[in-house]
């Protein structure tokens, strides 16, 4: 059995890029820890500043890591818009980071550009945290989801999870499915022909032997589904409107569609969400995605402090 | 008589919205509770977090909000550009409100469109502050005027106050007269004709028996008037821009112009001003424009604690 | 001999707007006592507020600002772009800073015109630091120069000191050399013709009795110089772009230009650099870039202290 602080050690100066890092253990030991945020805000980060450099914008981020941050008495200093900032004047990444490890204790990047998270790891002995590098990786949305479903259905094993919509350009969904092979559960993948998963994805759930299947039908999920995963669908993913309508309306969950899988089921969503679940869910008590907002702040707070050399376990 | 605290226990977790909502004694009481936040700095609020939502810009109640927060030893999260906020994607006003409660103890917005802050506050159990809707509403300004007017006048009835410039559009100055309302004063309204008060606020101050004079000339106020309170003029107002340079020349007020009035008046003015006031007023005694923005931050530090369960009184 | 707190005293409440205010003495003073603030981060300045207020985007200086204040317990409010601000509106910047001084203890200014920062001082009794005022002065980036040089090199006197690049429009390279007529050294200027030190500061080195060389040659300066201070050449200088890639690659400073020199070279560059300074200089010993960055928080929250009235002397 998984002691709780097992694998937490490693935390302290460490850099969070990639969820391909995590081993098993690791991740739940994290989980453990991370519950140990829940509504905490002492001031144990009190005098740490955290460089936090947006070269594209991302509020929702932006605004949970800056609130974890507060909550722990810490602070930020940074830009929330790369035309503010210095590589406006042509500097490299590396540059502007080694400058930045002057001003800050932990450094918090999002960049358009895959990579670009690692490479500032490489610049610096300051942890480093990925908050989105282009369309490859944001490991604390993935960790928020885990903390989600681990919290509503108690457990990461033996579930059945469906993912709805965008299965082809969602880096959310990519993320989180890949972390979910560490676990033993059964996949339900539901999309449009157009936006299915990538086959290097589907590869990896082989290579993995993860139970799933494929479908365009939103009703081909199992009656006793535990958590339907739905994304934002993007217009300017079809060439053809008319297309587009079509689609989503087909992925569009409301009341009815619930009821009709059977009641039981965790409802996520990264958020925003357009119309892709009807507001008639907000009061439905299995709807999460709300939830999954409060846990970024806790799952946030917990890497803050793990990288910033405290545990709490 | 009214005890100093009557009415602040209704402030606790409550949202501030309209001046609308307030009854006479509960401004009494909040004047006077604020009134012990003058030059007040402890970390009452530490740890705690401010959501501040600037859906349009606004510099100064921006700095304001942030200022009073910051020295009661509280911070903020937020935006100060509906650009960078996920609206931008589409998501809807609540929706963003139910992710950001999860990240702050109060909310502050700012909104281009009237009524934003009622629903942004019906999205919420946190205290939300309107920092201004559209036309509509921006009570800490008419807090903090008439925070203004009684330091200065020492009461907040019995008094002659005139009302200068563009009284058609100015939101600052509907809603101070219709506070105003709640007391007992005698008002002149100076305006060109195209920028005189709407009907419907002139038939408020009917039925609320408010004596009133409409005029166009700056010299039909009282010699004995206790406040002149002006207010830009916008150009864009006038298509005709020689009709704009004529009202705009006969509503300035300088030294000379104060004189033929007579000395004892407080001037107000909400700022930014242009040439609406000369700048050989600045020394003048009654001069309380700048005072406006000093009681800003007073009468906000005292907001923000009331909403979050604090009371000094 | 100077006793370390000599003029100090000077600094409670003072601006800080151009090198050109301080004495030999008090530079002196102020570079020990900024030594005191070396990986110092206690909260004296806890409840105390910077306006900062960028007229002009600068991410280096205001990110290296805002660490400085938040280390030292402090906080801040402001804007990084004009565009927030009211003088959008038309306010004055003396309206302007006489709003700001009531939310704040301090002003931080950053301005496109040159006097801006003097004129904001005058208007207001809280202590005003200029952080660039068009091509005038950036005096906290001097500071740290100074602070750099002395911290390599252990003296202010008889050093060897080049200059290159762009002598002609340098604010940085403009500042530092006046500043240095205060101590005896040798310096070497090294530009293209087209981008010589102004004659206005040729004469200032003439009178002070400076001893200099002017030549276009980067081999021209002494091969036991003590600090190589380059500068960025800025493209829009030259109406000819093949005029530019000739001088931009004879000024390019690399390792085996460095080893031709002479080895024991302390190399400073204001940053940002594109290309005139090689990456492989990145480990050689005597490259000071990213410690100017590093000691740019170390001046700047000692200048933040001394202004708020403290001193660790």
């Amino acid at each position: 059995m998984t002691t709780p602080a097992a694998g937490l050690e490693h935390f302290a100066g460490r850099d969070l890029i990639s969820m391909r890092d995590f081993r098993r253990e690791e991740l739940l030991a994290f989980l453990d820890e991370a519950t140990r945020y829940e509504g905490f805000s002492e001031p144990i980060l009190a005098g740490k500043v955290m460089g936090s450099l947006f070269f594209e914008p991302s509020t929702r981020t932006h605004l949970s890591f800056n609130s974890a941050m507060q909550r722990l008495g810490g602070s930020s200093i940074g830009f929330a818009d790369a035309k503010v900032s210095s590589t406006a004047k042509g500097e490299s990444l590396s540059d502007t980071i080694r400058v930045v490890e002057n001003y800050c204790d932990v450094v918090l990047i999002r960049h358009p550009r895959e990579g670009a998270a690692r490479l500032a790891a490489e610049s610096t002995s300051l942890p480093v945290i990925n908050a989105g590098d282009g369309t490859n990786q944001h490991p604390t949305q993935t960790l928020l989801d885990l903390y989600t479903i681990r919290q509503t259905r108690g457990r990461l094993d033996n579930l059945k999870i469906a993912f709805i919509g965008d299965l082809k350009y969602s880096r959310t969904v990519h993320s989180l499915i890949e972390t979910l092979t560490h676990f033993d559960n059964e996949l339900f993948l539901v999309s449009p022909t157009s936006l299915r998963m990538p086959a290097s994805f589907i590869d990896e759930l082989d290579d993995r032997g993860t139970v799933y299947t494929e479908d365009e039908d939103f009703f081909s999920i199992a009656s006793d589904v535990d958590i339907i995963y739905t994304t934002r669908i993007q217009q300017e993913r079809f060439p053809d409107p008319i297309e587009y309508e079509k689609v989503k309306n087909a992925y569009r969950i409301d009341r009815a569609a619930i009821e009709r899988i059977g009641g039981n089921v965790t409802l996520m969503h990264p958020l925003p969400r357009l119309n892709e679940i009807s507001t008639d869910l907000d009061d439905f008590p299995g709807s999460a995605y709300f939830d999954q907002a409060r846990n970024g702040v806790t799952v946030r707070k917990a890497v803050l402090s793990l990288l910033l050399g405290h545990t709490r376990g």
